[in-house]
């Protein structure tokens, strides 16, 4: 780096580690360029929220040049990173050039994984970006439509048959929001159909929903859940996906709508730095959050695999708030020429909401479910989205959506052709 | 009909004429079926907005099955009608089908046309749907990320070059909200250009603008344009539109973004009546609405050619709505043996927004423009739109966009590598 010129830190993803890390840089003495592929940070906790209708796409999103607009350390480029050259301290952004680094935060964040089952990816789409939500939104919308238009009462019901895969927090609240609209939102609306009868399942392999929670929480969610209409299926593996169903151990369940929230897998830019990746493609990083062999790369978020106080890291906001923020204590560090430290993570306690008026919580020794850890989810996640107008707008949806049952962004648009093709 | 079914009313569009007649058939004895492509209604006065990013796509539209689900004579229906029958009365909807009808109301609206250059739509985009707007949006907001990336001066001009062809009021509004984002919206959010020095271009080949509007008023919008920082181009018409840019007389001029609100044509649906239609494809229908030749064929909304006291009558919402409420009249008056009455259009005005603060206001004698005409065009707008829920997000996002300046849904989402493509 250049005598003249302030260091170059470069962060790749304005997610949660990314842009927590691009502000707490905000008076080193750096230049900062964050990438981004999207214009936009994304609070994916209330993602599920657009996928059912509830929320608008831009009520859980802030474009990236307005929140950090008064950092002026800072540029914000809409570019796509496809390779990190750590030899030459250079990236390559597609056929848009080149850009050097004198340091370098890679929090590219995680996808959907299939277990190797690629071509599951079609019939089961899962959720992680606003595209995605739009998409899932669309197609539940058009499985009722289908019901309507259907004669054939066999094909009907597999229109009215959903299926979602995985019972962590986004699979719970996904099936419970579901089995909310069928009961109650789009009660009354159809001539050929009754959307109660509606079925909507929770497939879980592993033995409980909710793994992360201590066990009597996962009990209480599971009722919680089958209050609300969701048939809990746990303990067996879905071993088969297509456009006509799924097979569950030995039945084959006839269902047009199967969602995926079960695997996640690192983004594949991690790759290219030829480092020791684990089963589920993270980046195994030092305790300092630095990629072995190269001190002045870091990895934040989700791409990261570490561990704190003997545990791994959960691939949730907090820790990946956290996790932006050591590393730009670690980056200064550096630049100090003093020695760096440990990630440690402070567990505030796991939340996760079921439908209307149902949640959980667990915060040290507080367990909350029902009504009560609804109203702590709610407050939460209010007052952690970002920008006054959102906080507004979102509360003012749920207050409306808590009264009348009713869910404002019931809209289909985008390629209505595409999805609600039969074929 | 059967003596023991009551006839069969259906409605093919859910625009402001299907649904207004749906809902004044409401206590008629009569079995309704709307049938749409889209499952909403959708308030196209406010579509401007959601192309610029002040509101969601989800604000300014309704499922047409929530609007209608407490009318139990009324089924709706997601389908396209592709050909109409009038002989055997039935349409045919696409492969999904046949259904008769006793009645039919035609309101499929308009589209947009290019006056034979159907090659320009791909360089000049319209604004007609949801669809449409979402697009024009990126399309927007990924023009200011090409020009920030662009070191070529000259096309980082022509990325910040902006075009909108015709200046009626969709015209004026894109031109009016378009020039405000670039002047207050983006200021501080570049660090390789200054979006204030983009240029918004209004283009209207006749000699002003809001033609509909008396000339003092028209006038008025032009010098409330240009304060807001619009250029307005009148009497000269666009021959040519590339990618490249666009063929103003004898001058082209590069630029990226060239918007269309100039022609429409009404859907092509109305062809396959074999009836006669006006040079724009409007069905010319007989004074009382109905189709020449057909009785029991109505035509309302943009898709009718008729005229009312010796005049035109306007492609405007108001007229849409007082068309769909005689036809319910009409229809009634056939069923009854009565006869049936001319159409009579009833002016209550004529608004158009031209920017922030910025408006015209013509009722009858009451000539208004500038602060005063822009509240009450914002409160007529809001008062119209339809759902508690709609008003209420509305005019928070409003209340919000006044005070800071800002576009709360300035999020790009959907193909982003087709519209950020150079090529």
């Amino acid at each position: 780096m250049s005598a003249s010129r302030p260091p170059h830190v470069v962060i790749i993803g304005g997610g949660f580690a990314g842009l927590w890390a691009a502000r707490a840089l905000a008076k080193a003495p750096v230049r900062i360029t964050l990438i981004d592929r999207r214009n936009h940070h994304l609070f994916q906790p209330l993602l599920y929220q657009v996928a059912t209708a509830g929320l608008s796409a831009p009520d859980i999103a802030a474009p990236l040049r307005h929140i950090l607009r008064r950092q002026a350390n800072v540029e914000v480029r809409l570019a796509e990173v496809t390779r990190v050259d750590p030899q030459s301290r250079r990236l390559q952004l597609g056929d848009a050039g080149s850009l050097g680094y004198d340091y370098l935060l890679l929090a590219t964040g995680a996808t959907h994984a299939y277990f190797g089952h690629d071509e599951w990816a079609k019939h089961a789409p899962g959720l992680k970006t606003l595209d995605d939500a739009l998409y899932l939104r669309r197609h539940l919308l058009v499985a009722f439509e289908r019901a309507e238009a259907e004669p054939d009462p066999a094909r009907r019901a597999a229109w009215l048959n959903f299926a979602i895969v995985g019972g962590g927090p986004t699979g719970v609240e996904l099936a419970g929001t579901l089995a909310e609209i069928a009961r109650h939102t789009l009660k009354n609306e159809f001539r050929n159909i009754d959307p109660g009868e509606a079925r909507v399942r929770l497939i879980e392999a592993g033995p409980r929903v909710l793994a992360s929670f201590p066990e009597d929480l996962s009990a209480r969610a599971r009722r919680q859940l089958e209050k609300l209409g969701v048939e809990v299926s746990t303990g067996v593996p879905v071993t088969a996906i297509s456009e006509a169903g799924y097979q569950l151990g030995d039945t084959f369940v006839p269902a047009r709508t199967v969602v995926w929230a079960a695997g996640v897998a690192a983004s594949p830019l991690a790759q290219s730095l030829h480092v020791p990746l684990d089963r589920a493609g993270r980046v195994v990083v030092q305790p300092d959050l630095s990629v072995p062999g190269y001190p002045d790369i870091f990895v934040g978020g989700d791409l990261a695999a570490v561990q704190s106080q003997g545990r791994p890291v959960p691939g949730v906001a907090p820790a990946a708030k956290q996790m932006g923020r050591h590393i730009a204590a670690m980056i200064r560090a550096r630049m100090a020429g003093k020695p760096t430290s440990a990630f440690r993570y402070r567990d505030f306690g796991n939340l996760a909401t079921i439908g209307r008026m149902a949640a959980v919580v667990h915060f040290g020794r507080l367990k909350l479910s029902g009504l009560l850890a609804w109203w702590f989810w709610l407050a939460a996640h209010v007052f952690f989205l970002i920008g006054f107008r959102n906080r507004l707008i979102v509360l003012l949806n749920w207050a409306w959506a808590y009264w009348s049952y009713q869910r404002g962004a019931r809209i289909i648009f985008g390629a209505p052709d595409k999805t609600s093709s039969d074929q």
